[in-house]
């Protein structure tokens, strides 16, 4: 197995799991299933989508094989008739959430690099590919994008998509780069959750406006 | 007169009609002039721009054809004129946009099909095409987008744009595949609103957010 | 010096201005130092950004210099330190705000201009570079767009772009269009707050939604 085949895994791991966040949250809102279906793929696709658009990298992934965009689909529904048990889930869910937000930070970078260009660049592309999925769907909720006010979610973005960069910089193995950062990611994630780590809040009032 | 120079008029009815419901909607949220100009070219054309965005189909139609955009924004304001009156044509209002959604549906699939890409490709098109004028115009109203959770209308842009491909990947001639869908849509769209029909809604109650 | 290289760092002025009223935006939300540099980021670039994925225009200026990227970022974070004396400087803030609404627009006509695109689409770009940055923020924020219903703003995007458009159509000298229709929109935007000049605002109410 290669190191591209066992991110590809990774990936399609990830995006499951974010349909999933993005069809209970359209859940949470009341929508009918047809929001549920466009919350998910959005959730799901939209960070890596909005990375390509900005790239100007075209075709973009889930129109070339659109069997993806089916199984988010799929998935997205899925959620509905599922969504009782997922009360006893959380835990799992989050696991793999914080996997998610591992993987899509490095893919984004690693694919960033590839189209050759810089490192700086990649790793603001690594953190557009981990969080906008989930910033498109606070929008499309109505909501302020939970990732900007709730516990550490964007700096673990930054940080994996760094990790990965430097490592790629200096030549380091293709598979210990990956393993290293994707390890440091969802570890630091998971810490995040469970400590009630957060980034210093900015507080700003004034009657101007 | 070609199929295509009918279906080119539709779309210039059905772009009309969006621009103001999108003016109504800056209207309801008591904006000024430039918000109304806005919010009706975002509901005019934001569908088929994300669309050609999404495909990375360059030049955008109205930006090749800028004299749209004007009609767009002429059509916006001329609604702040003779908004008294819209309370008295709900109906025909109503009507129109339900020509509008069918006619966008199919124009996005048949857009998208010219391009080279594959069926599912052009039913999601259809569907981006036909709804997400309205998505952008609640975002913009900061509102959850009214089709996420009112009757039966993205997934009547799902069975139009479906109808439409099925139809064209048969051989079916041109004008009978654009008859059909069309009819199939637009009637459909009116039982919806007549009988009140609505996709089934997903509600999800948890503590952990 | 060139005027392309005073139009510069005008426009660096403008970003850096815009970053910090998006920090400080992100600020009245409480959002943590994640949610400000993103939302900084939005504000600062936003509105090019959308200019040129609008025009097919790659690659995106902050992906070809990614200098100026970290230097929003920066701006967004020094602006949470030094936000207690932002409360002193509003009126020199609002200067800097109304100086980068007219370059925004100047330049976002300009390069649409130098791109080959006929007048009325540069006048729709340079206002879509003036003003769709707070546009984005507001929508980040979970609030109405405030171009949309405040004081005079987008009005005079439109004004200050179509004076630069019709300048350079009529062969006027490239530093006279610029300082014309510069000053035109800075004083325009100024005497617009100190009069509190605003668009007419249309109010629709109907019982049907």
């Amino acid at each position: 197995m290669q190191e591209t085949q066992f991110v590809m895994v990774l990936w399609f791991v990830g995006i499951i799991a974010e349909a999933m966040t993005g069809a209970l949250a359209a859940g949470r809102k009341r929508m009918d299933l047809f929001g549920v279906m466009i919350v998910g793929c959005a959730t799901a696709i939209g960070g890596g989508t909005l990375r390509d658009v900005l790239l100007g990298n075209y075709p973009l992934i889930w129109i070339q094989h659109s069997q993806f965009l089916l199984a988010i689909i799929f998935a997205s529904l899925v959620t509905v008739v599922v969504a009782p048990l997922m009360r006893y889930l959380t835990r799992l869910f989050l696991t793999i959430d914080a996997l998610g937000l591992a993987v899509f930070s490095v893919i984004g970078a690693q694919k960033t690099l590839a189209l050759g260009f810089g490192p700086s660049v990649a790793i603001v592309m690594g953190v557009i590919t981990g969080v906008f999925g989930g910033v498109i769907r606070d929008i499309l909720c109505n909501e302020i994008p939970l990732i900007f006010h709730k516990e550490l979610y964007g700096i673990v973005s930054i940080v994996t998509a760094s990790c990965y960069v430097i490592l790629q910089m200096t030549d380091t193995n293709a598979w210990i780069s990956l393993g290293v950062s994707l390890w440091l990611g969802f570890s630091l994630r998971l810490l995040a959750i469970r400590f009630s780590w957060s980034a210093p809040t900015f507080y700003y009032f004034d009657k101007a406006q």
